[in-house]
């Protein structure tokens, strides 16, 4: 399963040597420009270099060490992946630092630590090069963080490397979106208004934030229907509006998308659009050209930038950052409207069919016919299913279809030239998800098609019961996934049990599958932004047996205001509309994955 | 109820007119010298400037106006005492903002702060400072806090403020204490050993703090068997340690406790004891005394102090702190050694008696007798059943006896001259605890001698399925009571109902009945140090319907390894033992409150 990787690391390091270079440190990081957490193949530079392709993680390469940091949810997949030459840090176990804890303090001091500016954030490097300063404020050999503007990986990873994808870039019509593009800019206009001081111009760098915003998708990333670009929305006095010269956005976009004929007609003449590469350009004049627009020249810094955009964005703009505050469209974005919600119901029923048609399927394969099935032929058969649904669009991620051992690895995909065969009487766990035009699905099913052990029944009893919680809860406005995190572990902290992942996400709407600002657990990142009415969150508590199986249960929520006989302090109060089509009532859910009587003596 | 404050309030605000003070605002906290939430009379000074007694708040007065800055347990008590001058800052509302955050954003540019740095933490005045320069980083006229050394208030509360407690200091023996003076000074010794710089000394302030270290006990604060002292401890290295002039530690005592004859022998001639009015010169001379006692000169930082250390010890320190942590004795005082812990079990034994007594009796009186009895007899009643036991000390906190609306007034004590009446058709809610020499108690009832309303049934349900959420809780090591919280209102929340106050909070060993670091709540604090074995945590989730009646359910816990059936990440897992006395299992516990059966549908 692993990839030798001495070669392209030590090709690595001799670049790293380079006077031009001259770094003792490399790090590759996951994200591409974007801070994309799906990327495109061609921007797999971390997984290229050290052979763990998991969706989270990130290198560093010294001049004797190769470093993988992970969290809990890859540790196995990690492991199994990559060669000799790497060590793993499983991050979230006592004693073991987070890469950012790493480069401040395990490194010999005034190492050179080199990394490409577009792939970091530019939160993420003041936060290195500060805590380096604090940790020693006398000493003059702190470690120093380089920007590398050409990307070291990209040098030694030639003539296998894909090409960046320039797919097409279409309207999604307000049909499903639900609001028009103008209608956004003006919420948008009004969100970031009361910022002080007031921001005449957003750069916008997430790409699921450039597609909700402008009402277009596109397949530039497999499963994440976005396309590369940037985007910067100007906000125009009153006076300024009236000048129809000023364009209200700016929309960075690769050829073949320009070159796309019904754009320009759908955007309209106020938003003007331009070739990707120009971002750069575009940014470092940005500051100038809004002082020329504006009938004041005012001193004031006028650009708003996200918490996410890189550090080459941050630089490129320069003095002119008022501050790089969470992206103003993530909030808006995740509450979504009633045609999305709606869309998210009537796409929930759909994608139900296809599921019940795959399991009914597999359990006549597998107990009536006797027959042999990979892992890869059943997700097969489900995205065939899927893919005769009305809306269909593609899955939403890699179809996690996964017998015994392989459901401990939690984000397993079943390599088609060498899975293993779904075996009866072992527990299948199968984690997937479409892409409709009126919104995106992900559901977790876990199921025994033979006779289960007790300790099987009895782990699974106790996933399920902290799914029923969250599934029920109801809380005060105000509250965050961090605070109701713990319903989802209670039953099975109870046996001694617990999982390590997240217990809910963001979806997106025709987008994103993990999307933010919200979520169900237990990072303090969770803690910040509470759960609001309008929003998408999936609940997916979960135990894995290391080498024998993996349970999860997940359904996607839409958190709404509920009655309650008295209402404490007026807050109003919140809680959970399912939309994944499942059996209501405990016995009935319990019997979908076991078919055998619950003990609810547990 | 209310005192008038405009006479005091003038001659404050002339002092802060005065050429020698000149501020704009003057800030009266609620702590003593010592940080204490529980003060000696003496020390009242934010009661007495405003009428309000609470035990937490914070005053600030401007020329125009003064406010009193309290949280949701305080919001009826404080309204209800305070006169017309003062205004009512609800904080924990949305859109008040902290005392903190006022000061910082609320009055106007180059206003002077003016506050005893005795009564404010290093750690809240530097932020205080330094959030006032990120605030207005370029403007030259930001506001100033300024150190006053003689205490405004004091000067005006002259004729009828009582003297400064000076009582007997005596030993607690380690027949109740389990574990001798050098073997704390050991424990902390090492505890402190892994900081880097390593210190030289440690200064203690908080007054349990160092009645734990010395195992000494006093009385200078009501229901806190606490005595007012500093004490630094010194950390020796192995050559020092051979020299026997080296104290040991500095402990600083007012007068007639110096003159208490055993005092010396019990300590021993390693520990020193100094007039308590001498700490200020001491530490001004800390540095170059424990150089010079070092075998080698070192210039590096010595001194430990703790975050909860006034501004004005920092200053006395001066260059030589090493940094404000939290103090290591917190968390050395938190875990119970077994002796402590078998002595909660026993003092709670008896505690029992004299609740079991008190409610009987009450009962009695109520229904059988008919009698008409004030909430202050009732209390006084369980004080004399109290103190007929073994090893009684006093009470651990005024009693809380309240029938119907004052039952909603979280902290309400019943005024001798003036309260009401125990309304047998009313539900009666009874906080109280005591000090016996081998524990601390803490416990509260709700009961209802009548025929309660189905409301009053329902949402003492709900409080009463918070408190088994907890006390049947179970949780992996490294769990924070921040975590499992919301376990103690999910029931509530499940009607629109909800609680203004913490869920537990940690108890001393016969000394302060409210103690860190840990607790269970909605505030971040208690998210800060997790939950261990050994520890003491109270479970008292509430419900209050404001002008009508409060429901509160309180049993002391200690926390315990448990045994699960499996131990995922070898973590361990952690639940609790009840030392409380009371009914096992949900029917006979709900039998206690209101004698009516159970609806177990809800």
């Amino acid at each position: 399963m692993t990839v030798s990787t001495s070669e392209r690391l030590a090709q690595l390091r001799e670049l790293m040597r380079k006077p031009e270079n001259n770094v003792d440190a490399y790090v590759v990081p996951s994200e591409d420009q974007h801070g994309s957490e799906y990327i495109a193949s061609c921007d797999e530079r971390r997984a290229w270099i050290s052979g763990f392709n998991g969706s989270a993680g990130c290198a560093i390469i010294t001049m004797d060490k190769a470093l993988m940091f992970t969290d809990g949810r890859y540790f196995l997949q990690a492991s199994e992946q990559m060669d000799q030459n790497w060590e793993l840090m499983k991050q979230g176990l006592p004693g073991i630092p987070t890469w950012q804890d790493y480069l401040t303090t395990n490194l010999p001091a005034s190492a050179r630590i080199g990394i490409d500016p577009t792939l970091i954030t530019e939160k993420d490097f003041k936060t290195l090069s500060s805590a380096k300063e604090s940790e020693k404020p006398e000493a003059q050999d702190t470690n120093t963080l380089v920007p590398i503007i050409t990307n070291l990986v990209d040098v030694i990873w030639a003539s296998d490397r894909p090409p960046r994808p320039k797919n097409a870039v279409v309207p999604l019509e307000e049909e499903y979106s639900g609001e028009s593009v103008a209608s956004k800019l003006h919420r948008l206009a009004s969100a970031v208004s009361s910022n002080t001081p007031k921001p005449r111009a957003l750069v916008l760098t997430a790409l699921d934030d450039i597609a909700w915003l402008f009402n277009l998708r596109g397949s530039d990333i497999a499963y994440n229907p976005v396309f590369f670009s940037y985007a910067v929305v100007h906000f125009h006095s009153s006076e300024e509006l009236d000048n129809s010269k000023n364009p209200h956005a700016v929309l960075f976009l690769q050829r073949n998308a320009i070159e796309h004929g019904d754009l320009k007609s759908v955007l309209g003449p106020q938003i003007e659009i331009r070739p990707y590469e120009d971002i750069w350009e575009y940014l470092k004049d940005l500051g100038n050209q809004l002082r020329s627009i504006s009938a004041e020249k005012s001193q004031e810094k006028l650009v708003l930038i996200s918490d996410k955009a890189s550090f080459a964005v941050a630089q490129a703009v320069g003095e002119d950052i008022i501050n790089a505050l969470p992206s103003p469209i993530t909030v808006l974005k995740a509450i979504k409207n009633s045609t999305e919600l709606e869309g998210f119901r009537q796409s929930h029923i759909r994608d139900g069919i296809a599921l019940a048609r795959y399991f009914s399927w597999l359990e006549e394969k597998l107990t009536e016919e006797g027959k042999k099935l990979t892992e890869w032929e059943g997700a097969e058969q489900l995205e065939k299913f899927r893919s005769e649904l009305p809306l269909f669009k593609g899955l939403s991620f890699d179809t996690i279809s996964s017998t015994g051992p392989n459901g401990a690895i939690i984000h397993y995909s079943p390599d088609p030239k060498d899975c293993a065969v779904i075996e009866r009487d072992q527990i299948y766990l199968c984690d997937s998800g479409a892409q409709f035009l009126d919104g995106t699905t992900d559901v977790t099913r876990t199921w025994h098609f033979g006779t289960p052990t007790d300790e099987e029944k009895r782990t699974a009893t106790r996933v399920l019961q902290g799914h029923i919680a969250i599934d029920s809860a109801i809380f005060p406005n105000g509250t965050t996934g961090y605070i109701i995190d713990s319903w989802a572990r209670k039953a099975l902290w109870k046996d001694g049990l617990d999982f390590r992942h997240g217990t809910g996400h963001g979806v997106g709407h025709y987008l994103n599958v993990h999307e933010g600002p919200h979520g169900i657990g237990t990072r303090i990142t969770s803690n910040a932004s509470p759960l609001k009415a309008g929003m998408i969150v999936t609940n997916e508590p979960g135990y894995y047996a290391d080498g024998k199986y993996g349970v999860r249960i997940e359904n996607v929520l839409i958190i709404k205001e509920v009655e309650t006989p008295w209402n404490f302090g007026d807050k109003g109060f919140l809680g959970f509309e399912c939309v994944t089509i499942h059996d209501r009532g405990v016995d009935d859910a319990y019997v979908v994955f076991f078919r055998c009587p619950i003990q609810t003596n547990w």
